[in-house]
């Protein structure tokens, strides 16, 4: 597999919230390697309130991950 | 795409749990971009405890984050 | 809307674990703001086993920022 | 109400472990102030295999809290 | 009930992490102490996809406070 | 069983989310050790949008743990 995640270190918190929905996304991706599959699933889940609600609680959690390795951007105040 | 998170930092902590509702809307929306769609599943989400259980699950997991970078607004007590 | 979060300082475990259980129906509230349309919602939570634990979890992950905000009232005791 | 979270701290990660399942039934409790509808619930989730991993991931998130706040028993090993 | 939870520290990280199990295996039993109810809820969600992720959800919390505990075994490295 | 956990260092932050996918999967076969029932729920999940959402969950909280352990790989930038 070629290299997606060379760093956790972004410039902005909006990128870093952007990485978080990369890193969610990848852990789907790892799981369900198919991408045939995971575009089929797309519908199924993104017209759903509580899969949508999940989604994003994923994305969350990847940006306390990411959010702490940046320190919170604090320094680039 | 336009800036909508310049900043974790906020006044008070009343402001980052709002920013927290922010971050989880937008985890939602990077995910479902349709925002027509969107409006058609708030009433389904809006009117069921378990969604709305859910939904205050996410803005916590997020208020962690923004509690954390503000550093819980310690300094301005 | 008014001020409703001032601080994250509490005098007591106690009550931080009680700003805990406001911060969770706070992230409701903001969700949906009909409080009709709660109190309609609020028998069907609250005598169903499984969203009484989703709520208490909804506490924990607040009571995790409210303690860490007091330093686990370390100094308190 | 009375007083029954003075304090975090803990003797033993056991106790630790049994004060943040006290956490978790205190968070349930809150919601639901009556005990009759609890104990009519109880057979419900406790006899569900989901319900009560849900229950154990609540005392997870609590016993990370607590072993926080007691800086993990190291002082006492 | 006799000790089984003396220390969190543990010599490897795998050592570690079976903790982690033990204790979300305990965070079930303290629900549940009927130890035959238990075995006849087990083949149920053993054989249930989503339970045994929720049941590896409760296995990574629990791991997230043994390995803070630990230091993440960074010292044995 | 043989070592599967000597250290939660890796080089990368990518080699850290692969650990963290080794560490949900290891959770999943912890509970249920029979590989032969592990392949036939594969698909049950793999094909299912909300599964693998909560596959991918578990992945972002082994991997807070797993960055935090590499101190967020910041000396590797």
């Amino acid at each position: 597999m070629d290299t997606w995640l060379p760093s956790l270190i972004t410039d902005t918190p909006q990128q870093g919230f952007e990485l978080a929905i990369t890193l969610s996304r990848r852990g789907v991706k790892y799981t369900q390697t198919d991408t045939d599959v995971l575009h089929k699933l797309r519908p199924e889940y993104a017209n759903n309130a509580d899969s949508l609600t999940a989604a994003s609680q994923v994305i969350a959690i990847n940006f306390q991950t990411v959010a702490a390795a940046n320190n919170y951007w604090r320094d680039k105040k």
